[in-house]
C-alpha cells in the first residue's frame, strides 16, 4: 500500500500518517519526489486500511499495490488447477463441455437431453432449478436419474445457504449463479462442502472482484473452485450480455483456477452461441456450458438461447479442429476408440 | 406484446405465429405495413412468451408494449404511497432523514451517534450488520437499546431469507441490500412479513429491474415497499459508483413508491455526501440515508464516506432551504415547537 | 510514477528498470517491501514512459501518481477562473442561464426565443448548427441579429477545426460538443482564438479524460475554459444519457474552471429538465443550458427535451430559492432594480 | 413506428396523434389491445417523427421498427460486400492481416516492418499519424516508400475533412477512427472520395449507432466501407477497453460488410493479442489488425500492445488452423506456391 501525500501537505501532516500506519502495526517508509512525498506501507495490510488513511489530513491518494486475493493467485501456485469428477478433469487438455437443458421441466426431456448431449460428446449436463423451484427435491431426483443412466456427471444451482446441503447430497458441482457472486452467506456455506464449485461471474463484476469472491470460497477451505465467464452487462442492448471473452486469458494470466464460458448466457440468442463457443476455446477456455434442450421452441425458460440437438452435435463438430489448433481436444465421445 | 415479421417472411410464417398465440390463449392482430407485418398480441402475456415467438421463423424482433410490472406502477395507483412508522411518515411532506452508522461496533458508539443524529434532527438510525455478522443477535439488542432510549426507529439489513424472521422482531424496516436486489428468495420473505422494507437499487440494475424486484415482494402481500438509489456502476472511477439523480424523478413518474437517495454508498466520499444530498432533495427524493460515525478515521467499515457529527448537522442546516424550496421539510428536531 | 516489481522479480530486472529511467533523464529510488519492491520515479515523467517501463521484464505494474494535467489543476490554481463575456460573468456568484433553441430553424423562431428567455431572465441563447448545416453562415447571421436585439450574448458549436475562425467572428462562445471531445485538431484550433470555450463531456469520458481535453486548449494558450455536464452512457436506457450529477462538485475540487449543467442534453425528456436543473444548482453548478422552443412539438431537432416558455419560466422561478440555500442567485431580468 | 397510448388516454389525444401522423404524409393503423391502444405508422418515417409524436398528449411511448439503416443492412443486400485493393480482396475466403506500426517513427522503423511482416504473411501495413502529426506529409511519404518496396497496400487514418484528399492520394484505404466515428463532417468527405474506408467503432458506440455511421459514408456515394472492431469502454479497467467478440457475429448477420478486428487495440496488452486474435477468427472476422513494432519497448507510441517481429510470425502460424476449421485461409506468403 502506498499513500501519497498532497503537494503542500506539511510534516504534521505526514507524521500523523506514519503514525496511524506505526499504530496498525506496520512501518511507512518515506520517498520524497519532486513534487510529491510517497509512504511505503510495509507489512500485512488490509483493506480497511486504505480508507481509513484515506482519510487523513494531507493525503491525497491510497494505492493498494498487492493484489488483494492470494489463494487464488497465479502467484501463490504457479501450475494450473485441475478438478476431477468422476472420470472428468476440468482444468486439464482435454476440454470440458457441460451441455443440458436450463431448466428441469419433465422426465422425459432431462433423459432426452441427458442422451443426446452424451451421444454428442458432452461429459455433463446442468441445470438451473431458478424457476421451477416448485419441483424442488423431485427436480434433483430427475436429475439424479440421469446422472445414474448416463454416468454423466450433474451440475446444479444453489441458491440459498440453507440448501447447500440438500444440494450436495445430489448434484457433483454447485454452482453459483451471477446473481449470488457477492453473496456472502451463500459463498460460505458452498466454501465448507466437499463438491467441486462453479463461479459465475456477476453482471457487472470486474475480474478482481470475481477473484475476490473465488478467494472467499478458498478461504473456507474447498479449493475445488472454477470460474465461468457468462457476459457483462454493457450499454449495448442488441445482445442480452456482452460475453468478455478477454476475461478468459485474462483470468488464465491472473490466476490458477480453471475458467469456463457460457456463450449461451452470455449472449441470450442461439444464433450467437456457435460462433462465441468457437472464440472462447480459441482464446483459452478450459471448457464450455452450453444450453441444450429437445425443442427449444416450447422451452419454458431461455428458448431462445437453447441449441438443438442437431446445432448442438453441429457445434460440437466444428469445435474439433478449433481445439487441437490451440492443443486443446474434445472428450472422447461413447463410441471412440480408447486410445484417441 | 408486438411480434414484428421479418422483410421476406412468408404466409406460412405468420400462420405459424398466430398458431403459436392462438395456442397459448391469446389473439393476434395483424398489420399490414408497406415493408414490414406486425402482429398485435391480445390478452394477458407473460415473459417466456417473448423468448417462444422470437425464435418462430420470419420474426424479426418481439417487442413487449406493457410495462412488465403492475402493482409498483402508478399507473395501477395513482396516488403516492406513504409508510407509516411509528410517528413517522415516508413519503408525505416531510422528508425522512435514515442517519447512522454503517455497521455496529460497540454499544457506544451506536449510542452515542443515535443521539447525535437525533439531536440534529434524523428520524432513523440505520445499520448494516454486514461486517460484523459475529455480533449477530447481539448487535440488534444493542441497535435496539438505542432505539429504546431515543425513539429513533431501526432499519437494519437482512442478508438470508432464514434471519428475515430473527431481524424483524428487532427492527423496524427490514432493508435489502444492492447485492441482493435480485436475490428471490430473500424478496420472497421479506414480502411475507410486516414491516415496511427498503429495497436498494442493484449495482447494474436497470430502473425497470428494480421496479421489477420491487414489484416481485409487492405481490408477496407486504405493500410496504421503499426504494432507494446508492448509485451505479459506470466506467468512471473517481467515485466508487455513479449516483443516479435521474432516477428519483423518473421513479417519481413510473411509481408511487417512495424513494430514498443514500449518497454515502453512491459516493464513497465523504465530501461528496453534502453536494449530493442537496441535489437528491433538490430532485424529489422523499428522504436520504446518510452514514455518520463518531470518528469515521476510526471506523472499521466505510469511515471514508462517513460524515462527523459536525457535518452532519451542517448538511441538516444547509439542507432546510433547499427542502422548502422544493416543497418539502425537515422532521421536526427535539426542541423544536409542536406547532412547526 | 511507481514501479511495482513482480514477486520473483530477480535483481537483474531491477538493473533494467534502473537503467532505463536513469536513461530517460530521471531517477530511480527503490523502496524495498516484505513481499515487493517498488520503484519511485523521481524527475518530470510523460505518459509514454508508463508503457515501455510496463513492458520491461519482472514489472508488475506502473502506476501514475501525478495527476497528469496541470493547468486545468485546483493545486495548480486555487482560486476560480471567472470568465467575463460582455456583462455576464461565469463562475461568480451568479448563475449563468444559457438558454434558447438547439437549432436554427427561422429567424421567428430565434428572435421569439431569445425574446422570451431573456424575459423570464436567462443571459444566454444557444444553438448548435448540427442537422442544419445548410443554413451555415445564414443561421450565424441569425442569430447574430438576436444577439443585436437583445444584448444576449451568443454560444455556437463549432465542429470542424476550419470552421472556428468564422464561427469566432459571430459567437460569443464556442461549444465543443460531446462527440468532439477529443478531436484533438478542433481543440488545437479554438485553443487559439480570444473567445471563451465551452467543453462538453464525451458521453462515454471519464472526468480525468475531459479535464485532460480541457488541459489541451489551455495548454494552446486559451485560458478561458468551461467544462459542461451533458450525461454519460450507462446501461440504462430509460433516458438518453444518465445525467452524472456527482460530476459537479468531483470538478469543484479538482479543478477551478466553471462548470455548467445541461439537462436537456443529460436526459432527453422535457419532464426531467427541472428536477435534474435544481440538482446540477444545489450540487454547485455554476450554471445551466436549457433547450427552449416555442412550439416543441414542432421543433425539427431535440423537441422532446425542450421546454415551452411557459415550462421555462417556471423553472426559472423554482431555482431562485435553491440558487439562494446554496449562496448563489439568478441574473437579474430585465426589469428588476439594479441594486437586486 | 408504432404509437403505444396510455391507459386511459382518451378519444382526443388518439384523434391528435393520428391527426399529426396524417400531416406529415403518413398513415395510422389503429390496433385496440385490451389494455392499450397502439397505432401503426405507415408509410416511410422520419427519426425526428418520433420525438414529435412522444411529445403528444396520451402518448405513451413510440417505438421505431423498420432499422434505421438500410444501405449497410443485409436486408438490402444479401451477399458479403468484397472490397478490393490491389491484389487483396477484403470479405473473401482469404483473410486480410493489417500489421505494422501505430505510428511512423522513422524511415527505418517503417520499412523494417514492412518488410517482416511480409515476410511473416500480412498484407498490408497500416499506421496512424496520431500522435506524429509533425511529420505530417512526410510521414505518407516513408509509408509511400514502404509501399512501393514491398508491393503492400497502405492503410492511414484521416482527422479532419482539409486532410481527406491528401491522404487519399498517397493511401489505398483510409481509417476512420474510434473517436471520429460520429465526427459527421469527416464522414462526409470520406464518403465523396474513391478509396475505401476502415471505420473503427466507437468507445462506446452500440453496434446500430456504428451501422448508422457506415450508413451515412455510404450514403454519399462510397460503397467500399468496412467496419473494425476495436473494444468497447466497460466498467472493468484491467484491459484498456473489452474486445466484444460478440460484435463480429452481430455485424455478420445484420450487414454485408467486412469487419476486421483489432486485438492490439482492444486490449492494449501484447499478452493478450494472440487470443484474441484467435478468438476473432474463430468468431468469422474478415482479418485483424495487429500493431507490430521492431522494439515494442522503444516505440513513441503505444508499445505496450505491440508485438514484435518474433511473436508476430509465431500467431500467423498459430491463426492458419484456427482460420481452416472456419474455412477460411491466410494471406498467401511471398515464397508460397502460387496454387496454394
Amino acid at each position: 500500500m502506498l499513500v501519497v501525500m498532497k503537494k503542500g501537505s506539511t510534516q504534521e501532516d505526514l507524521a500523523g500518517v506514519i503514525g496511524k500506519i506505526t499504530q496498525s502495526g506496520l512501518a511507512g517508509h518515506i520517498s520524497q519526489g519532486v513534487e510529491r512525498t510517497v509512504i511505503g506501507v510495509v507489512g500485512q495490510t488490509y483493506p480497511e486500511l486504505r480508507d481509513i488513511l484515506e482519510f487523513l489530513p494531507g493525503v491525497e491518494e491510497v494505492i493498494p499495490i498487492s493484489k488483494p486475493y492470494k489463494l487464488s493467485s497465479r502467484e501463490f501456485q504457479h501450475e494450473d488447477t485441475r478438478i476431477k469428477v468422476g472420470d472428468v478433469v476440468i482444468g486439464g487438455e482435454e476440454l470440458v463441455i457441460i451441455a443440458g437443458p436450463c431448466a428441469v421441466e419433465t422426465e422425459n426431456q432431462v433423459l432426452a437431453t441427458a442422451r443426446a448431449v452424451k451421444e454428442a460428446g458432452a461429459n455433463k449436463p446442468s441445470t438451473s432449478p431458478y424457476q421451477f423451484r416448485g419441483l424442488g427435491k423431485e427436480g434433483l431426483e430427475i436429475l439424479a436419474l440421469a446422472r445414474a443412466e448416463t454416468g454423466l456427471p450433474l451440475i446444479t444451482e444453489v441458491l440459498t445457504p440453507h440448501d447447500v446441503e440438500l444440494v450436495a447430497r445430489y448434484a457433483d458441482i454447485l454452482q453459483i449463479g451471477a446473481r449470488n457472486m457477492q453473496n456472502f452467506a451463500l459463498l460460505d456455506e458452498v466454501g465448507k462442502v466437499k463438491n467441486p464449485v462453479m463461479l459465475k461471474r456477476g453482471m457487472s463484476a470486474t475480474i478482481q472482484e470475481w477473484l475476490l469472491s473465488a478467494e472467499y470460497i478458498l478461504s473456507q477451505g474447498n479449493r475445488q473452485v472454477m470460474l465461468c465467464e457468462r457476459g457483462i452487462r454493457s450499454f449495448d442492448t442488441y445482445t442480452r450480455n456482452t460475453m468478455d471473452i478477454s476475461a478468459i486469458p485474462v483470468v488464465k494470466k491472473l490466476s490458477h483456477l480453471p475458467i469456463i464460458a457460457d456463450p449461451s448466457h452470455g449472449t441470450g440468442k442461439w444464433y450467437l452461441v456457435a460462433p462465441l463457443a468457437l472464440a472462447a476455446v480459441a482464446a483459452g477456455a478450459d471448457g464450455l456450458m452450453i444450453e441444450v434442450h429437445p425443442n427449444p421452441d416450447q422451452a419454458l425458460k431461455d428458448g431462445a438461447q437453447s441449441l438443438t440437438f442437431d446445432s448442438f452435435q453441429q457445434l460440437m463438430s466444428q469445435l474439433a479442429p478449433v481445439a487441437s489448433s490451440v492443443q486443446r481436444k474434445l472428450p472422447a465421445k461413447p463410441g471412440d476408440k480408447v486410445d484417441q
